[in-house]
């Protein structure tokens, strides 16, 4: 299948290289040459312009850091849409706010386009091991229809809902990930302050009613888990800053439908907070340096 | 094996009829003749005062409301204690504060006698089902010689440490529970708010990062999931009041090891001002109410 | 001189009133003809449209309920802005987000007009009294040919800074305002759990370090202080709804410009809990009976 | 009038200089021979023990750091209590829990003596100009008697209720304290991100009703003030590891009476995040610095 990508990054680029494993013809385009370079060296052809790697396409996937880079890509001056092929599926995997979403999906109505928001859950190493979650918002046959391009980036396929709506559940639960993250550093600390062994508070709170994905897979306490960031010196993994950037698009969200998200405000400030310190680069675990008190790296 | 059981309410009832059912002989003490009468029914015997109960017992369990309660029964005037048999092991169950725990261990070694701590997680239907988690604080041999016992009562036994160390883990799952249990309610509330549905983004994040016990088998949203208080009016289960003295307890660990823990400072404050609403005998999962923005009942 | 009033409910009909006892002509405009009417008693004349109303005014007033209201009678279909005579001076008292704001300043610079925004605290007494406090955006020289109009209608008069300035440092103000509000309910509290009377704390931290505006001249403790809303079951002043409108503003500038605001975010969900309990007619000083535990009245 | 002081350290030394300076003859103790040198070059007497420092006294005045120096001092193994003339009026300055206020109430009583809790508002700033405010606990008549010596060293003396009441209310105070800080912080700090100049809105949120005691006389912003810790590097002033005992105090009480204190919970977490970061020595406004995300000094 002919496939156009955009954005090669930290997960855009094993995400496109994925698909040429699968034996797709991958055309892809970013603003970083360096990227582009290494796409090429993982098979992938490089396009010259937005609207070369478009030309014949049966599908766009889009992997972008941010709303204004989606709308400036498929909404400029330009207008890409216009030169993408009709019958083509337009994918956009970028995290941004749901509005945005929408206001592509009616551009995009109103030109006979077809595209759905399908942002990610699973990080780096999701992308790598083409395991990641996609949470899709858009009509049923769209995501039908992308679900087997889908699946060779990752392993589940969820549709939360019409247009925006996998935005919306992607930062309801980011947002959940980062109150879950914070309450395990807590209680990892709060053991290891009064004497506990934090492996051991680990394995039973994992057994018992604390459990989640934190104490699950992405232990924050450094040495109580193998091959996770915290292990690493909380290098790799996601980063502060973009939990940040989750977190301050759900507190939007919930400002504008007037939810009230006592925790999720919290998470926001605490993670504002360690960022604040000069730590936005370091894996979002890393939020235990916070609470334990760590004092800065010099 | 004879087994003095003391406190036979809604979890030491269950508890009792378990050992029951599995062979022992089991004679209760309880302050309310009814409860007695319901365990003798389920095969217990009655004892008439907590000296003649004990009386050749080879093991002592006691599951009691407060930290006042353990040390009014084991070292109050009549020191209870010293008429326990010096071989016997005695297991406190409740939920109480470590330093009483750590203080009933002083003062059962000063007499020659040996106690564990183990506190449960699981609830009432744990303990029904026989499915609780003990986490036991003391020394090595005693929760070995503890383990067959709490396994005819449930399915796991863990040692967290040494004296009070039970209480410590048990307060340290409760908190992180808490936590992501209002975070939880708040993710799904925000969803829902956004034209979500409930029951879709459950199975999404549960299946993504957001993932933990509350979202997996304890659902706070009516008619996600089946059997679950939820689905009940929050009615059973385990109750707003119970879940506020364990985040009283671990607070007041964390002001004394000085311990930072603002997500669970924030939840125990929910959990106050929720059952500061007269809603402090609903299961836990009803803080999604105080969210949501329920109003309250008339 | 010749004023024209948009808005004549509980804040924008008492200053109207002193306008009009200031000797000035004000012609008056508001969707409810029972408004309107109650204007005229007090010396007003009646608009029969906006045109109309404007139609030789010196000065535009406006106070009105939310940035659509703002923007429906300024920038609507019919161009109020074009209708009003060039050299006027437009003032929005109005409190909405401060990009309504300069979004307004733009459009009246491109028409040839000058606007000022202008929120007020002191709410409905202060209206009346003809005490408020003007907080102004906008260039210094509108401000100073502002200042003796608002003069007449209340004692202060600030300049925050440019177009938008009035209404971002009036939501810092009210954010400030629920945060110690929210602290001296708790602290009243803590107190009174712990024996103390009060009133006789209140006394003590207004004259130490505790001190604040609440404390000052708005006790939330029922009976300390006389005339205010404390004392009177929490009618009149400043409603939980209106609270809770200016901190959700006050939170969407905190997401739009990066700024942690952990107290304020908490404020914001406190008062969200609190109106969602079905209070959000009473005066904000009563988040003491979300703090205290209040039983609902039913 | 004779008077024994123990401990002349920041608080004390002035305090004990006041009354020097006022004609009262007095002898100091303190374990630092330093301090002691200090206070008698500024007048004061050496004591070589506690029982002869307090031989003779009419009047005896603690003013030390922790809980347990004040048991150490009055109820260790020399039962200095005993050597305290019987007929002498105690005064600790102290702050600590109000539970060991009551309880040396109650060794005093049983021994003849009498005491009052008198900790302080007001700082090293107020000790040193006598403008600090006592904050008193115990019985009337022993309250006024002090009531002309605490005048010495101070402006003001309020009895807040019976033994341990000083303390209470003084932990209620700075809890307040603490929120209307951080609270104005994150106000100026919205403020200046979204474009104003601190010290105007400082000046109108003085003038509105954001006004607290932080903005009239401690403002945070560095430059707004002269002559406050927040102009000086944030050093001097109220120290961020003596707020957070405080708050650990306050907090401490709140889980023994139940009360729920969400802001106050926040603030404590705060400060604890703050101290955490190595900034436990500076004055507390520089709370300002995790809220502003100041990057660490190198």
């Amino acid at each position: 299948m002919n496939i156009a990508f955009f954005g090669v990054g930290n997960m855009g680029g094993p995400m496109a290289a994925n698909l040429v494993n699968a034996g797709h013809t991958v055309r892809v385009y970013d603003l970083a040459p360096a990227l582009v370079r290494q796409a090429v060296e993982k098979g992938a052809q490089a396009g010259n312009s937005p609207a070369e790697t478009v030309a014949g396409a049966e599908v766009v996937i889009s992997m972008l850091p941010s709303a204004n880079a989606v709308k400036g890509l498929y909404l400029g001056a330009q207008n890409l849409l216009g030169s993408i092929p009709a019958e083509a599926l337009i994918i956009d995997c970028s995290t941004i706010d749901a509005a945005t979403s929408r206001l592509l999906a009616t551009a995009a109505s109103e030109q006979g386009r077809t595209v759905i928001d399908a942002p990610v859950s699973g990080g780096v190493g999701g992308a790598k091991a083409g395991t990641l979650t996609f949470i899709c918002g858009g009509d049923e046959a769209s995501v039908e229809r992308a679900r087997p391009i889908l699946l060779t980036m990752g392993k589940n396929v969820f549709r939360a809902g019409n247009h925006g709506a996998g935005q919306t559940a992607k930062l309801c639960n980011n947002m959940l990930l980062a109150v879950h993250m914070i309450g395990t550093c807590e209680a990892l600390q709060l053991g290891a302050d009064n004497g506990l062994d934090p492996a051991v508070l680990s394995e039973i709170m994992q057994a018992s009613s604390g459990r989640n994905w934190s104490l699950e897979v992405y232990n924050p306490w450094p040495g109580v888990m193998d091959g996770v960031p915290s292990s690493n010196d909380y290098q790799g993994g996601f980063a502060v800053d973009l939990m940040n950037k989750d977190l301050t698009l759900a507190m939007g969200n919930a400002m504008q439908s007037g939810t009230r998200t006592p925790m999720g405000a919290l998470a926001r400030s605490l993670y504002g907070l360690h960022g604040g310190q000069g730590r936005g680069q370091l894996d979002f675990a890393s939020i235990l340096q916070l609470i334990a008190g760590e004092p800065p790296k010099h």
